[in-house]
């Protein structure tokens, strides 16, 4: 453990990444065994479903989402068997939108996570209908944990911040402004709406569900939200940043790909050096929300210099 | 109102479906009024998806299932407010899926309600998201409601019934098995368990979903459950047939459309005259489930009765 100074900004850059990797691992580990669970094999005659489902839920992927829920939930002593079914569904949702995004009609892409997006696999209608049963999945099981009449009202605001981060105000609504952006000019401004909507809202929704699971007060969920918001900002930058500069190998999918289909990014809009500039300070911003916590956001403030470092 | 004799076959042609069709119209503009507040109108830069949204919601629609819902609630002398959230919410569902369905990569249709789909409109990019947002919005509701902490055992029940009812082990399984039968022969036990899952299983939550707002006891949501679950098999048929059979411009969409695309329908798998025989038996075990509820039945009767005889 790192000794704290009396800033965080003295932090950046000494924090052992090792362990920041070694805890994301474990809590992906937990996470998979899960997602295992909920979506198992199943020798019904609508199977290729669950493949389906299957295919594109445990294909890897950071499980940067769950693994916030998880790690907010620790951050404030919470038991984390509260917090595990809500970070499966955000990840299923996550996944959903990956497959409904990757469609001809959406991104057309053939490549994700190194492998062949769900169409390319298992067909353009299979893999719409895989979308919509993550998406209807995740719900399920939310609702299923209401059951044992434990914590109600926690688990109902969690349930309402992500099914809004997911919906027409969040995610979706980003995704339109997205598809509606394609081939135009876009400005800084439409671009920070656009994805704060289309990704930030769910990591936010994640770090927030971890700190309502763990009974967090209102201040605390406050600075978390302001973490996970900026952590969000500098996560799409920086795929920004790679889909213009990263090796397609460590990628997995095509460098360049965004360039093509004349979709704006931060690279498009600000240029490369101004991009890394913002993707910088966002980092910071991120990290100095945590102040209070001190030593024990170690973890959170190592994900957000990962994430600034990562290479896919 | 028609006097009850000793059973319910007395009955069956002797409701006046003038008054059933009014009732349904009642139900379907309180459905209509709560749609149209759900899903406003905006002036959001993502405001083409309300627009996508509203335009396959409110495009009309016979909304079997939320009149079912209210109908079912009023039987049971329920707080008719209470049943409207979900009301909305499956009509969303049910809209949701005919989106989705209606996708090129799926039954290909261009005409639904006697306007061009979704997709023919808005593109199919958006129609996805259209798609993607009702089902969101749908649990957003439901979700909503939960806050107010009033009832709360019902609705998270009334809530896993019908995310239960839409995900893979109901309405998305049988699409499934609908789309991987496509082009074979399908025999009549297939052909009822895909259907039990793609249009039963919602018709039943509906159904349920009013008889558990209004507190009824275990043993007259059995009834509930037995008659939507006959009501939803005679619906199928009786779609099966008009697709066949019925007049193109009361249908609103071509006929002949499912044989063209080799799909099995009951009037394939069983000849036009067996399964118009089979919608007769269903129908009649539909409406005697309700035996015991006598003539507070009779709208529920009535509405067996209509869908029986519908032309579109």
């Amino acid at each position: 453990m790192v000794k704290l100074e009396s800033s965080l900004s003295y932090w950046m850059g000494r924090v052992d990444l090792n362990n920041t990797i070694d805890l994301v691992k474990k809590y992906g580990e937990v996470i998979n065994q899960y997602l295992n669970e909920y979506v198992p094999e199943a020798a019904v005659p609508e199977k290729k479903i669950y493949e389906a489902m299957r295919y594109s839920l445990l294909a890897g992927g950071k499980r940067i989402r769950p693994v916030l829920t998880l790690a907010v939930n620790q951050l404030f002593d919470g038991d984390m068997d509260e917090a595990i079914p809500f970070a499966c569904a955000i990840e299923m949702i996550h996944t959903y939108s990956l497959i409904h995004d990757d469609l001809p009609a959406m991104d057309n892409d053939d490549y994700r996570r190194r492998r062949l997006t769900n169409h390319k696999v298992f067909g353009e209608g299979i893999a719409v209908l895989t979308g919509d049963a993550l998406l209807n999945k995740a719900f399920e099981i939310m609702i299923s944990i209401l059951r044992d009449g434990y914590s109600l009202d926690r688990k109902v605001r969690v349930m309402y911040e992500i099914a809004n981060a997911s919906g027409i105000e969040g995610m979706i609504g980003g995704q339109v402004v997205d598809l509606e952006s394609e081939g135009k000019f876009v400005d800084q401004e439409t671009l920070r709406y656009m994805h704060s909507r289309k990704t930030g809202r769910l990591i936010v929704a994640s770090a927030v569900a971890g700190a309502i699971t763990a009974g967090a007060g209102e201040e605390d969920i406050g600075k978390i939200r302001s973490y996970a918001s900026n952590l969000g900002l500098a996560f799409q930058i920086k795929d920004d940043i790679l889909s213009e500069i990263g090796e397609q190998e460590k990628l997995g999918k095509r460098v360049g790909n965004d360039r093509e289909k004349n979709k704006s990014t931060y690279v498009t809009t600000l240029g490369l050096d101004e991009a890394k500039r913002l993707l910088d300070i966002t980092t910071r911003s991120s990290i100095e929300s945590l102040e209070s916590f001190k030593e024990r956001a170690e973890f959170l403030i190592g994900l957000a210099e990962f994430l600034l470092h990562r290479e896919n």
